[in-house]
């Protein structure tokens, strides 16, 4: 006999009435702001998506929190094949596709034989290779992951160890694994799914190592899906999060393929004499990592967003405790303070509001330039390459750790309900932290943004001597602001009041001289005093941290005024009104000013700012969010224009009906399918009724 | 048939040569330390205590990494009955018996029977409910748990639902729930194990609301243990962590229990008249409060060290790239450098290592405090109290966001295997990270930090203007760095050279004078300025930190020096040795001195630290880190001595077969069981082989 839980109201004001009142003060229109974050067509096609997606069973999201891994994982897999059919039935294009299984969100064992494997297959086979196993991939016969990372190697892929040699008499690669660090390892789909696989291995032909090169192998009968000779392939077991992903691991033992396997675009190996014929430029594979990672702010702006409507709106609604200087009544009567009127709450979550703001922009920016990039590059113009790929690095690294961060600091505001799995926020984090890790571990990748900044440094400073430079000839952004402290690194900020503060120019010049000042300090340390790059590793990443906030806060100030340049043949965006203006620049604000309030130490050890400035600042950011920001909050994540069957959260829920949602979860959960829990025979009885006596408790008792 | 991985070994250096290695480079004597942070008895018993848990099979580890809720529940309660008769048949104590369940570290559905139901009998319960409650909940024949807080109500206990009304005819209590925000919420044990409760209810007596006091009431019959009338009750879900408690979920319907159900130690209600008795002294209550807040300061330490540990040793064992400046060499063949040479790595590792050996000491004086502060309050001298409480309330606030903060860097920084289940961090992260909102949410609390910090300021200028104040006379801590603050506030640190950072006076003095500034700039803004309290708690917030700082800094340089005040009647602590307190002092300075490093803000605001200071200190810490706690990182994570059981950790092992353990664990998964995954025919198939095709696919595919 299943428990049923009484049907009771919440005590008011009810959770429906307080969003209500919020959205009645909201002082823009929530669809203009929605309208210019994302575009009309992005969301019409959201639109169609989600109502496709939200009505079909074997997409429903309610199971997920019960469910342990292995019916987790078999959900995932009837999920991504009711995807494929879904796909060739609406025809979906591959942007649409990608959208609606980011509604759905449940990372699945084909997610990789679209991200990684396909991609590959795209970029590194030849023309032969692209009718042996692209097309097939394409209509699903092969379904195929990408082997890259072993048990011993994760981000340097240079140290790989498998070993694919060249067999001249049959005109064969032999795949090995020669130590268990070799073992293939986190492939997303090879768990069990997989029945090819791009395979990274070290080429070895005539006796010469050649370094990491990718080849097609099929891994699993394409008869009856099991193991090939040769291989063993298994799932590598639970994780944090992406549970309903079979990341893989694989050995080979002397497993042998046909030369046709080694993807051969670039690179290739002559039948017979085995000679190596190299690639014609190395830069080409860069365009690919600085895609995923430029998308990956992206997809941060959505995990911030997402865990930032639900923390907002159940503010408004979860009441704590009476603001003594300033009681709240309903109908005469004190009420509890809604947390939202907190200026704790509100130092917690709207700078949050601001950052998913933020990255809208700067994704924005950094797909525009991937696709210049790629024009660029295919002119042979490799101009744009460092910049790019230096940005799209550093802004990685610094974007995903904010959003990892904010979405447990959603959590956190959310109190004891957000530990809860049906607030939505625990899932949302254990499956989007691995983005701090993969595609370049977030310390690590900044030392890429640091060279390319250092290197900019000690060119500007050669041309600066040279008498080359003028300010006025520096376009780049990055140049710019180094300049401008190579000019004078003595610069004050000028603000004398908190209203200063909200000048978007003062406080880009405050990030400029600040980034510049600590690239200066450690082209010093490394050129002048001959320090190690080893022993600056702390130093680089905090350069790289802000470098790209200055880009965050740029594109931010640029991207509400309509400023930032657009894709080439897309029309121009249309402006803001002026209310919508307004209230984003107050979000721009909040987000430059509390970067720089919550962290000070760099801006102060600059000498651009003093203590009675960063003072000043902090009254800037207390009266902003109080006077401005408060009464536009939940507008703000309105205006993100994420669905409930989205958000997946009883405490987001836009009709704000939190407590009696959670309630009806919680008569699902398993565990509560029987009054008496199936272990009390067994260890419960034997103490509090060990004779079995019959009776009832209270008259014995009491 | 299930999978089978090879036995293959990993690619040279060992990690038991890497570890072995490291170990040969300690400079202190680890079983010293050790001996130094628990003493012999606690070691004795922990050794003790191990060798009985770890040879249990109801108390293995392993199938936690595998099995979903359900199972996972059926787990501990299974693990929580052979803990009571394993406590039976060993005769332990309640300290015995704690540490044992600390071991196994799976919260079980009896441990708030032991943790709130019986302190809460013991502490309120008069003789008659210590005959009727406490006396057969010992035994085990009642279980009980703890019923505060409601679906609307967390931190505001006065802000409780539940009603107890007093009805006069009867002499009963009439408990009612009249909202759906008055459901009992997060009861850990209710859900299934408990049938008993402690409810906290609004005592109602002639018409008379007294506000919440504490009923025990019984909640499940003691014969079938099904649900009594009047009660419905059930858990309440899947939570991000803790996920072997059933926390509860419970409704009354005006359901009658008799008088002695209201716990009346303090206050009673007279029978017949429904008179109520006031509590003598409303203090009292703050006792459990400080002692539970201060204990937490212990489990954060255990959290700190182990995430420590794990990812310590780990580091010693991982290789990633060459360091093109110091190239490693084995064999004289260049090899990868292990990660923990890397000063990026260090400079997150290391602050964790010094961290949980901060929180060793302070924990030990927290918990000197409280059972001084309880003697005297017996003896009716409060003057403790205001002190100890803010210090715990403050202490539990940073101590545990420090340790959650850790193991998440601590996961991260293991590479993508610390978002293995196996590395034991997940878990580790999800069962601890409820510490940052249960028993006062950790920005709230710190309002009670400041508050007494605040009065001290006050009370301290009072003084010092009516002349009543010397320096000399000054021997509480806090109230001592306010005076120094108050005699010059213009102080600046007399430090010039990187190496004068590693006087502990130097750094001490730097945290007193900085928490100073910040509580003399929120005294005027409120005091002078008549700002709001609401509008000054991130200020508040940031000076309980500070507060809290300083604490930590100073119990660290007594503790490594054997200064600290022992519990009375307790044998003075034995000196250590050179060797080892210098290298106990290598961590004391780098805790203070990274703490400053990493957030200078308020040391430069504060005017006492200037630009060029900080970055000395940046020198001294990386001379720190890379000449002498490297040596000794492998020895200072050993000397917590955390068993392998305890760990339960692929990753951490002592013997550093870290590859070999993941890859055995992996092949337990249970995905693992068939080499052809269950959904093949329906899911993957119809799109790989739709007609059933015979023939191998090599073959055919090549």
């Amino acid at each position: 006999m299943a428990l049923r839980f009484p049907n009771l109201p919440p005590s008011g004001p009810q959770g429906s009435e307080l969003l209500t009142h919020e959205r009645s003060q909201t002082t823009f229109s929530v669809h203009e702001v929605t309208k210019y974050l994302y575009g009309e067509e992005f969301l019409e096609r959201r639109e169609r998506l989600l109502n496709i997606v939200e009505n079909e069973p074997a997409l429903e999201k309610e199971t997920r929190f019960y469910d342990g891994r292995t019916e987790r994982f078999a959900h995932a897999l009837r999920k991504d094949h009711r995807m494929v059919q879904l796909s060739k039935e609406h025809k979906w294009s591959a942007e649409e596709f990608m959208m609606a299984d980011s509604l759905v969100e449940e990372p699945g064992p084909f997610g990789l034989h679209r991200g990684m494997f396909i991609p590959t297959l795209v970029s590194q086979g030849n023309e032969e290779q692209h009718e042996k196993f692209l097309k097939p991939a394409l209509r699903y016969e092969i379904i195929g992951c990408y082997a890259q990372t072993e048990l011993g190697h994760g981000s340097n892929v240079q140290g790989i160890e498998t070993t694919a040699t060249y067999v001249p008499e049959t005109d064969e690669f032999e795949i090995h694994t020669p130590y268990l660090t070799a073992s293939k390892w986190w492939i997303g789909g090879l768990g069990v799914a997989a029945n090819h696989a791009v395979v990274m291995a070290r080429l070895i032909t005539n006796g010469k190592d050649h370094g990491p090169h990718a080849f097609c192998l099929p891994i699993r009968s394409m008869e009856d899906h099991t193991l090939l000779p040769g291989v063993m392939a298994g799932d590598i077991g639970p994780k944090f999060g992406f549970n309903t992903t079979d990341n893989g691991c694989m050995w080979f033992d002397h497993y042998r393929v046909p030369r046709i396997c080694l993807l051969s675009k670039y690179s290739s190996v002559k039948p017979g004499s085995g000679e190596y014929v190299n690639p014609p430029n190395s830069k080409l594979s860069y365009g690919t990592m600085v895609l995923i990672r430029a998308s990956l702010v992206g997809a941060a702006c959505l995990a911030t967003s997402k865990a930032a409507t639900i923390a907002t709106r159940y503010s408004a609604i979860r009441r704590q405790f009476v603001d003594k200087d300033k009681p709240l009544k309903v109908d005469n009567k004190v009420v509890e303070t809604p947390v939202l009127d907190y200026s704790m709450q509100q130092y917690r979550l709207f700078p949050i509001i601001a950052q998913a703001y933020a990255f809208v922009f700067t994704s924005k920016e950094m797909m525009r330039l991937y696709y210049l990039n790629i024009k660029h590059m295919a002119k042979g113009d490799f101009s744009l390459l460092a910049d790019v790929h230096a940005s799209s690095s550093g802004l990685k690294s610094l974007t995903t750790t904010m959003a990892a961060a904010a979405i447990e600091e959603c959590r956190r505001a959310c109190g004891g309900h957000g530990f809860s799995s049906f607030s939505g926020l625990p899932l949302l984090f254990q499956d989007y932290v691995p983005n701090v890790t993969w595609e370049g571990d977030n310390y690590m990748i900044t030392q890429q943004t640091g060279r390319y900044l250092f290197k900019s440094f000690r060119d500007l400073v050669a041309k600066r001597t040279k008498g080359k430079m003028s300010a006025a000839a520096v376009t780049n952004p990055t140049l710019a602001y180094l300049n401008t402290y190579l000019e004078n690194s003595n610069l004050k900020c000028p603000a004398q009041t908190a209203s200063d503060f909200y000048n978007p120019e003062i406080q880009l010049a405050a990030f400029g001289h600040r980034a510049a000042y600590l690239v200066a300090q450690i082209v010093h340390a490394l050129d002048v005093e001959k320090r190690t790059w080893n022993s600056m590793q702390v130093d680089i990443y905090n350069a790289s941290v802000a470098h790209c906030q200055f880009i965050l806060v740029q594109n931010f100030i640029l991207g509400i005024r309509g400023e930032m340049e657009q894709p080439e043949g897309m029309a121009p965006v249309e402006k803001l009104s002026g209310s919508a203006k307004e209230a984003m620049k107050d979000l721009s604000d909040l987000f430059a000013l509390h970067l720089i309030h919550k962290q000070p130490g760099e801006f102060l050890l600059s000498g651009y700012l003093d203590a009675k400035q960063v003072n000043l600042m902090g009254q800037a950011i207390m009266t902003l969010m109080e006077t401005k920001i408060r009464k536009n909050a939940v507008g703000y994540v309105d205006a993100f224009g994420h669905s409930d069957y989205y958000l997946n959260s009883a405490l987001g829920r836009y009709d704000g009906k939190v407590y009696e949602a959670y309630t009806e979860m919680a008569t699902k959960e398993p565990i509560n399918a029987t009054q008496v829990v199936k272990g009390y025979e067994q260890y419960i009885k034997p103490f509090t009724n060990p004779h079995g006596k019959k009776g009832r408790s209270m008259a014995a008792r009491l």
